[in-house]
């Protein structure tokens, strides 16, 4: 068994249509496939304003699956320390013995959770899309970014966040990493109202992002809600979708924005994510559609791709030992 | 975060008295401290005759916790590999740091288990117990049978094993190691009658153990059922038992001895072990009582005895720094 840094593994994987394609692959495995994922395992603890998920899930057929751990403890910023921490471990499904522990520190969550957006947007936003409105702007507001820009043409971010030094370090960022315009707007509306693509990426509590500012034509990827006190769209929301899509319906009813919808009409037309990359179900169908993805982050996203690290990291090898 | 081999951690850690008390004081935290220790999370792998198994336990005071992984996968002895694999990561509660990865193998699963087992012994077996009856011949057969050894004065075993060569191999294996006769007995009941103390270490699905050949005076410590579908223990044994002890209830109701077991009132009288190194029930209190103890295996054993093994590995790194 081998263990992975996470500037071995950066080195390695990028946030490009590879990854994407990668990622998409898992959702449709989510319903093509057997998939056995356990519910999620989560340890707090209260004294350091912390937690640890532990997810995982194993695809029938797949050769390896991941364990990961995950976790945020929110007084570390005051030590000076990221608050979220976390590694994969690699196991294989013939003989059960480890083969490597990824300690990627979170990116590969990064990556695949970003990658999940784009697999969302890819399907459900307009081909033509050229703006997008992110609330929120921490490490996922610029992950979601650049994996948006694999599969639509943005040329223009508006961004808003409730901390406005916040914002302007998030402009600063994107504009000199990527060729992006970034305005700042003081109000999540002015964001939202212009944007082809919306991305609400928050820990929010209560609703940032209202029905009032969508209209015909967009997407929305709400990714920030993944624990039953969160939540980021209002419920109007979801009943002024005309498409509304989910990672795991049942997850998202728990953990999600689904959790407050309790018109069993509009669960009933909810799809999942992976209905749509197979095919069983369509995405957007026409420009006019308002359409909706929430995403809470699903195991088997983790196995995909820790799998597929675990293979460019041995190609590499193999490269360096020719 | 550091990666410890299964050689490093097996040069610092024995199965002596400081380990059983290490794990006896983790059954007294379960009953005296707040203990978060969520329910086990499965993945079968029904293809490769798998199973992972992933445990955790934090209680509340403690600087850090266990996550551990291990894996049963019984098609391996074909492939000429042992069926089980694991390892533990010790993870900081004030930060959610990950401290180490102990890629122990199982070893330190198979000390903490048998360590459970001295510790059963301890408070529940008469104190000048000699002769110990196990069925079974696995490698819980040894542990169980050297923790043993340090909290009572045996000097005779009598073992029986489905297998009889590889019960042949045991005692060889164990004239060899300890200074201790082994008699290999033909039936059970054989190995059990004389025996002043009985493990039964087996993955049986059927019970293995008859009340009928058991008389007053004995301990049973039954610890091979983890699972919905193992059963070691003939119903009869917990009715004729005088004291009937496991390491969690509503885990031993599950998985364990007391899963098969409706009577209430029988149910009512079980203790958990912890109560009885916390010292909030007694223990056996006469030479006559017919004592039985179901281990079923907890995540703050794992805890404990991780956190032991990383005091050790440091306190030894400390040295050859000197």
């Amino acid at each position: 068994m081998r263990l992975y840094s996470k500037e071995k593994i950066q080195q390695v994987i990028q946030l490009n249509s590879k990854v994407i394609t990668e990622v998409e692959s898992a959702f449709t495995a989510l319903q093509t496939k057997k998939v056995t994922m356990p519910p999620i395992m989560r340890i707090d603890i209260p004294a350091s304003n912390g937690e640890v998920d532990i997810k995982s899930a194993y695809v029938e057929g797949y050769d390896s699956f991941a364990v990961k751990l995950s976790s945020g403890f929110f007084n570390n910023p005051k030590l000076g320390l990221p608050s979220a921490n976390g590694m994969m471990i690699l196991i294989d499904t013939t003989t059960g013995e480890p083969k490597a522990v990824l300690a990627d520190n979170g990116l590969l969550t990064d990556i695949r959770t970003a990658a999940a957006g784009a697999v969302a947007a890819k399907h459900l936003s307009r081909e033509d899309s050229r703006t997008v409105g992110i609330i929120g702007t921490g490490s996922q507001a610029k992950y979601q970014l650049e994996a948006l820009t694999n599969v639509r043409p943005i040329d223009q971010v508006f961004v808003y966040g409730r901390n406005p030094e916040r914002a302007l370090q998030y402009k600063a960022l994107i504009e000199k990493t990527f060729d992006l315009r970034v305005d700042v707007k003081e109000t999540p509306s002015e964001a939202v109202s212009n944007s082809d693509v919306i991305i609400t990426t928050t820990p929010a509590t209560e609703p940032v992002l209202k029905a009032e500012w969508l209209h015909a034509g967009q997407h929305v990827t709400a990714m920030g809600s993944d624990a039953q006190h969160k939540q980021e769209l209002e419920n109007d929301v979801i009943k002024k979708a005309d498409l509304v899509v989910c990672d795991v319906k049942e997850q998202s009813m728990m953990l999600g924005e689904l959790r407050t919808v309790s018109n069993k009409e509009i669960l009933d037309q909810v799809h999942e994510l992976g209905e749509i990359t197979s095919g069983q179900k369509p995405g957007r169908s026409n420009d006019q559609q308002l359409t909706i993805c929430d995403l809470t982050g699903t195991g088997v996203q983790d196995t995909q791709i820790a799998r597929y690290a675990w293979e460019l990291l041995n190609s590499k090898e193999d490269d360096s030992n020719e």
